[in-house]
Parts: structure tokens; sequence; C-alpha cells
């Protein structure tokens, strides 16, 4: 079986990088508890949109970004028994791809490179299986879509869930070691 | 239709490139002609052959690389009338990833950044035609695979061919200007 992972939400946790950016900018600081069923983009001051929406353009934001729970030992025991692929919708950020590719080094050196894509839009993508947290790269996979859950996605009805990476084990039939 | 196109040897010169750094190198210069049918790598003295290994791993290797002949224009034509995705298999080579991103967004801007796709192995892209020069591509592509004429690959007869972009008008029924 063929699985493509996604990596921001997914993998790493980018949510934690516009929360701190944010308060090292505005003096502010949210909690992802705060951001429950939205986007910080949704509930800071309009006046604050336009900085915010420039941070992942920026060098260093995807660069050391903190793991999603559990994601490295359960991704690596998938790995191990199913064909698994990172795919990430990076190309709009330039800096994103080399910072994407090191920490792909340091955390899943496990994945070789050939099982690494960087894209756009994700329908040019064959697998069995997505896991994803966004609505807008899981309604265009041809195969199973499932949703990994983020803040700003848990209010979303339409897909299969994987709340956390524990739960896969259960999914995928993989016994716990 | 949805056509995915290669990068290197089909828009960009990267061939030109290694003979432009051996010669910096090792003092010889070769014609692409005297690679006809073969790579570099294999008619260079053996000792010289990590050091040219090395070059795409090096920063700089894939930056201003030359474009193959008519690529822009005709690229532009096939983008108007399908569905058009550039897919490179630069995954290995950390330095090429922005490189490329430079590249493409200088040579290819009509190309919308959704419609690249930086990759390991072709085998997990969909689409309906690949323009690729290596086999290896090639032979794992679900869809129509055509090998674009590159100087190592002129002795392989197993796919259907693009000898060059002119000739791309007429096997995608586009209208010369």
């Amino acid at each position: 079986m063929r699985i493509l992972i996604d990596m921001d939400e997914v993998m790493a946790d980018a949510i934690a990088r516009f929360i701190e950016w944010y308060e090292r900018d505005f003096g502010i600081h949210y909690t992802e508890e705060q951001l429950h069923g939205t986007k910080l983009h949704y509930i800071i001051p309009e006046a604050h949109r336009a900085v915010v929406k420039q941070y992942p353009h920026q060098k260093g934001f995807f660069a050391n970004l903190p793991l999603i729970a559990n994601s490295q030992e359960i991704i690596r025991e998938l790995n191990d028994k199913h064909e698994v692929y990172i795919a990430s919708a990076a190309m709009e950020f330039k800096y994103s791809l080399g910072e994407k590719y090191d920490w792909l080094d340091e955390h899943f050196p496990f994945i070789h490179w050939k099982r690494r894509i960087l894209c756009g839009d994700k329908s040019v993508l064959k697998g069995d299986v997505l896991i994803d947290d966004h609505d807008f790269n899981l309604s265009v996979f041809s195969g199973r879509a499932i949703m990994f859950t983020a803040t700003h996605n848990v209010l979303d009805t339409r897909f299969e869930r994987l709340n956390n990476w524990l739960e896969a084990r259960k999914l995928f039939n993989i016994d716990t070691p």
C-alpha cells in the first residue's frame, strides 16, 4: 500500500511557528487551544494580517519546526510495512524547499529521497492513501483521503479522520511493538 | 490533457554545466557531440569520476542553466492548451531545489507554482503524458511515456520520441503561430 503523508501540521508543527513569530512581532501570545476551529490569520486584528501572511515566505519559517507528537515512531513503523511517501505542497514558499529537505534529513532520515515530494496541488499524486490536514488537498486526491486533525480543521466532518499518530497503528493494522 | 515535463535535458541543459565544470577542473573540453550515446561520466578517466559525480550536489550546479532550444516558446503554447506540470526528480540534490525554483521563476513564470513538482521517483505522478529524457522515469510512469532526445539516450529505441521541442507542435496538434 502506498501512503502519502503531508508535512505541515501532520509531521511538523508550523502553527507553533506562526504563534511564536506573532508573539515576537506583536507581543501577544496565543495558545493552540485559542485556535480551535479557526486560524491565527482570522482572529488577529486585520492590520496584522499582511505581516502574518508573509511569514511562510520568509527564511527560517520552516526550519527546526517542532515534531507533531509521535510522528517519528509511527511513520517509521508505517514505513517498515508500507510504501510511505512524504508529500508537501511547498512550491509556494521558496525557502521552505531547502528547510524541509534539512528537516526531513534530521528527523526522518529513514525516508529515502526517492520518496520525498515537494509539489503544488496534490491532484497530480498517485497513491492509495493521503494523510493531510487540508480539505483542498484531500478533496482532489483520487485515493483514500484521511484528514489529520489540526486546530483549523476540527469542525470539518467530510473526511475519514486520524486524530493523532497513535491512532494510525489501529487504522493500518500495525502491531504495537 | 495533463502533460508532465521533466527539467534537466528537457528544459534546462545540465550537460552543458557538466562539460563546463569538467573543463574548469581538468582542463579538457568535451563537446556534446562527443557524448553521443554515452555520458561524460563514462568517457573520462576513472580517477575523475568521483569529482564529477559530486557536481550536482554542489551549490550553483543547477543555477542559470542554459535553456534547451525552443523550450520556452513551445511549453508556453502547450500550457495555453493543456494542463502542463513541471516534474523534476530533484530530491537527491539539496541545492537544486532553490536553484530550480529560481530558474523556473526566471524562464517559465507562466507555470504556476501549483504546477511545479520536485520529487524523487516518478511512479507517484499521475498524468496523461510524461516527457522525460530518462528511461528509469519513463518506465515507471503509468501514462504515455515520451522520451525527449538527449545525447545519453539516442541509442534507446523503447519509447515514443520527441527529438526537439519544435516537433511537439505536431505531436500535440498545436497550430503554428
